[in-house]
């Protein structure tokens, strides 16, 4: 199986994605990207996109780029990851680019960048950086 | 206005815990419980609760905690939080109590604690720590 | 060898314990504490202990208390760390208390609180959570 | 005061760079590199350099990357810092850069690449992510 079949396959099995409305956009070597529309029902208290979707699509994308990585047998769990909420996430839809810091076969460091696209234009809105395992 | 009734007016703007169905359990000073049906439609590709069902309503219990401590005419908004998955999120629902750590005028430091409930069983699912600033 | 034979000797061979002034203090199951004085040299720019301080003796009350939990013929190596300095490190010495949060085969998650002690009396300097890996 | 006098000036204030033999090697606007010898006496148990050693020349570097963007009548300190330990740090010296991620008034949000220096050559030792506070 080709490793974006893989992948879509496997986040097509995560029906939080589908709840969030969250899209597979790109699968590469060690980088995946996802997306997100900052639908009205996603939102926080103060009317931005929730801290909860960009860490759904970042911790995704991620994910997925150790998975690219790994072994066609195993999956991919997160065991920790960190969010820097950079910025207030407004506008149309939020983008997470993932990729490895570190492959190994024992743990992948992961890494992604989430931004929100608000009329064409991106905003750094969170940093996130983690630990997976591959099982 | 007291308490209980402020961080229920703020948790109810947050659509994002309507979408999740995330429900307010407890407020008291410092501590605050937010919990959530493992829903089917909440999953990760294999099959337990998502980790981010477990970062929205622990990064949630978390902020509000710290809402208790801040004077009332701020808001609370997350500014990095880490989240360690310590076991599968397996159960009828997860169950998240947050806490402060370390109040402060510019940044107050929570953490939390997230269970999955099996048959009245807990399991401790998730850790999270972070910083939260007043707005 | 017993369990705290083997720390003490792991301990021994850190020539970094040495030059900091840490001392392994005590050695339980899933827990393990370690202290150093707040030593002139060991200061940063405003006159506290320096956050490296805090840094050593908590990662390494947290990695030793992974270690008691672990095979007798693994060292344990730590994968990633955060530290929260939660108030300024003022005093005679720190001592960490380190604890295992979940223990595993493949990675250990720890923890440690840091305290100043000044005039017999504990402030709570910072909490550290992290990933430990027994190789 | 220009910004590489006042850096230094905190920098030598700061009595744990001194022990550790670290030195402050460049300064630019949002980027500071500095670096140290892996002596015999900064070791852990494995004969590497300590990880408390890549944790202060990089909370150093993102620290004083924090100064840099930061009015001239204020100090940065770190608030919570994460180290990842990517590759065991072997060489002769360590050498960590530090830059800012995203400045603010209240908050700066930061990270340092470490790499550890044999024979010419870098390896990617660690990456720390962190939150510092202008005071």
């Amino acid at each position: 199986m080709d490793l974006e079949t893989r992948i879509r396959a496997s986040f097509g099995r995560q029906s939080m994605m589908q709840t969030l409305g969250a899209r597979l956009i790109s699968v590469a070597p060690g980088a995946v990207t996802i997306e997100a529309a900052i639908r009205p029902d996603l939102h926080q208290q103060l009317g931005y996109a929730h801290a909860a979707l960009a860490f759904a699509i970042g911790d995704s994308a991620a994910g997925y780029s150790a998975l690219t990585v790994t072994p066609e047998d195993k999956e991919i769990v997160t065991s920790e990851m960190k969010i820097h909420l950079l910025a207030p996430a407004v506008g149309d839809r939020l983008i997470a680019r993932g990729r490895v810091i570190r492959p190994g076969r024992r743990l992948v460091i992961v890494s992604a960048d989430v931004y929100a696209v608000k009329d064409g234009r991106e905003t750094h809105a969170a940093l996130l950086t983690g630990t997976t395992v591959p099982v």
